[in-house]
């Protein structure tokens, strides 16, 4: 017997998705929604590769250090260079907003909707690769600025059809808590201290989170939000004057990352049994002073495709799938197949976006096929058909038929 | 004097290209005609994830050892897997339709447009990254699939609107090849060679090529193309028949990789100062049964943005950049920018894609930045504009100016 060669594996590499044609239509509804909304706000589409220079994520001091080595995908190219695989997007616009800085005008709008990388450890919910939409103005000071990247955040979720009631924003500004910490006379320890533990509070009891912050001399009524900051204050009844009703203050918000410098957000599903952060971000006014002297300020959020994906589904924001083939043309004989072509050209230049069928199987084989991949509509093209110019279009789901004249089909799919 | 910490480059990793929003907009262009004109024909989109096993690239031979350890990205997780960046699709469409073979129906019609990764020495013209639509037909074996794929890449470049005479569709079949090898009698030895020579062709002159050939026992005459194999000569009347008459027969078509089995075609560039293969693909009918082994008939191609902006440049075809953002809001003071802001938010409404300026510089340098962002359209918005309602209109490019009422204003950028 002759030996048989071993076959390969058809899974994909651990941690990362395969983007099946069901899959990959509900990432180009999303992008699609959320390019219309950003772009209609004025922010214009960039990216870049995501290969970069593993110098790159080494700058912003030790904690770094050991992302680089650990939580990112950090390799020698042959050149002896290292090169990371980008885990976020943030320092690539900071080195290109600096690299091109007199080119442009400010306030610069920014998006892009890359695919970025983490070295985890394989578990549910936590892929080694998503894509994330960022959303970045740079070189405005203005509070406005800040606003409007919270009416975007907003907006990105509402013109998925999110209500208000479906999600909340919370904002805070680490310029405040800089106030705080130096009214109350901090040291730099128990800053760092207080820091963490605003970051933790989410994860924490109640009673723990209390405790450890009386450790700091601080009372939860200190920190409970009910003197709300004059500037925020502001900007929440200009919200409320514009009907916009789901923005609080929350002095405990203030992001993980250490390059932010003024008002911070997080974005969170107000379902009570999944009741987590969906986003966030903030101003960030230093970054560019990475690469040169002359810092641009920044302010932005960036948006995981899996999070957003598992938001939506939960509200049943996500239509079934449909394919993007309007009409699949099915044939009764092989013989047919040149005439079949010519009719799909037609129908095509009609606008009309159309598959056909070479005839190779059964009709009934045909028609299954044309089911399991999805596609509305079909037409059996046989010598009848073509003679009389006259074809039945029949909706593959409800099994409703409806007979169309040639010349008329283009504006019928037009209007399905 | 405090030491100032050393700067950052602001350059790209070696050989990959950052996307400003200039060159976004192309890539943007460019595969948005490409995905109207391939789901007009029944193509589906799909896609992966980059990193793919390294063993995928390797089960080809020992020609494509040497291929994934000198010309791919492949590096050593920390869970000691191989994993390569991957420099092709074709085999991870070949493995994602053999891991859910039985949820398609065929024929199945699948495109995407990944980016891909070659370790390649930076040099002109050959990045390490770039973008490549890949258009596959599955489980047909019907000559009218292969046609279909010549179709659709001569609609694609046309679809640009490229013209017939700026390009020309090669055509040959790996059986006609096998089957002159075998009436030659040539020797396994041999007909390597011959495939060699003939992929080595447009590199070499006329008179060293026929020289080898000679050597080999073959007259240039026998390759001349001057015979046309019925079966193609049936297939190019059909073309003619439909108004499509730059496809040709070419016998030294040969495609180098080896999974090749039947039809081969290359298009290449009429340009006399640059005769080049812009692309090619043919039928492949053995890669899934790297898988299992059943396998399914494949036939496709595969083209890169970078070959395609060359050619679509060459010929005037691609559009100078405009932003996205259709008109620029600046005012007259900062004391305006929530009524800014307001109108801004009815204009999206509208439908109208915005940009707003916080008031934050002075008018002139807000519209210098306007013009700097290539925004086409700008409204100056001051106190006497808010209280009469009627709005300056300003073509930033022939510096046309137009008055347009308030509640006018949606239609009249709907029209631009």
């Amino acid at each position: 017997m002759p030996e048989t060669p071993k076959k390969l594996s058809t899974e994909s590499y651990k941690g990362v998705r395969d983007f099946y044609p069901e899959e990959q239509s509900v990432q180009n509804f999303m992008f699609k929604t959320i390019r219309e909304m950003v772009e209609k706000v004025g922010y214009v589409e960039y990216n870049a590769s995501i290969l970069e220079p593993a110098e790159l994520y080494r700058s912003k001091g030790a904690e770094n250090e050991e992302l680089v080595h650990e939580q990112t995908y950090t390799f020698v190219d042959r050149g002896g260079r290292e090169v990371t695989l980008r885990p976020e997007m943030t320092p690539t616009i900071a080195r290109m907003v600096a690299g091109r800085r007199r080119d442009f005008g400010y306030p610069l709008r920014l998006y892009s909707i890359p695919n970025v990388f983490r070295y985890e450890r394989p578990q549910k919910g936590r892929l080694r690769e998503h894509w994330q939409l960022n959303v970045d103005i740079f070189g405005s000071n203005s509070p406005y600025a800040d606003a409007e990247i919270l009416g975007v955040a907003y907006g990105v979720l509402t013109s998925f059809g999110a209500k208000e009631s479906d999600f909340i924003i919370k904002v805070n500004n680490r310029m405040h808590l800089n106030a705080f910490a130096k009214r109350k006379e901090l040291s730099a320890e128990s800053f760092a201290s207080l820091r963490r533990l605003l970051d933790a509070k989410n994860k924490m009891e109640v009673s723990a989170f209390n405790e450890s912050l009386l450790a700091l001399g601080i009372t939860p009524e200190e920190i409970s939000g009910n003197h709300v900051p004059e500037d925020i204050a502001k900007m929440i009844d200009e919200f409320k004057a514009a009907g916009i009703n789901n923005i609080q203050y929350d002095p405990s918000v203030i992001r993980g990352f250490d390059y932010y410098t003024g008002m911070v957000f997080e974005v969170y599903d107000t379902d009570p049994n999944n009741n987590r952060s969906l986003f966030g971000g903030g101003r960030y006014d230093n970054l560019t002073s990475l690469f040169d002297n002359e810092p641009i300020p920044g302010v932005g959020f960036g948006m995981g495709d899996v999070t957003l994906r598992e938001f939506l589904a939960s509200r049943n924001l996500i239509e079934p799938y449909v394919s993007t083939t309007q009409v699949y043309l099915a044939t009764t004989s092989s013989d047919l197949a040149l005439q079949v072509q010519t009719f799909a050209g037609e129908l095509r230049r009609g606008g009309v976006r159309v598959a056909v069928d070479f005839g190779e199987k059964k009709l009934a084989d045909q028609i299954r096929m044309a089911s399991k991949n999805a596609i509305p509509y079909l037409i059996v093209v046989g010598e009848d058909e073509l003679s009389s110019g006259t074809f039945k279009v029949k909706n593959l789901t409800s099994g409703e038929e409806k007979e169309v004249l040639r010349n008329g089909l283009p504006a019928y799919f037009g209007g399905v």
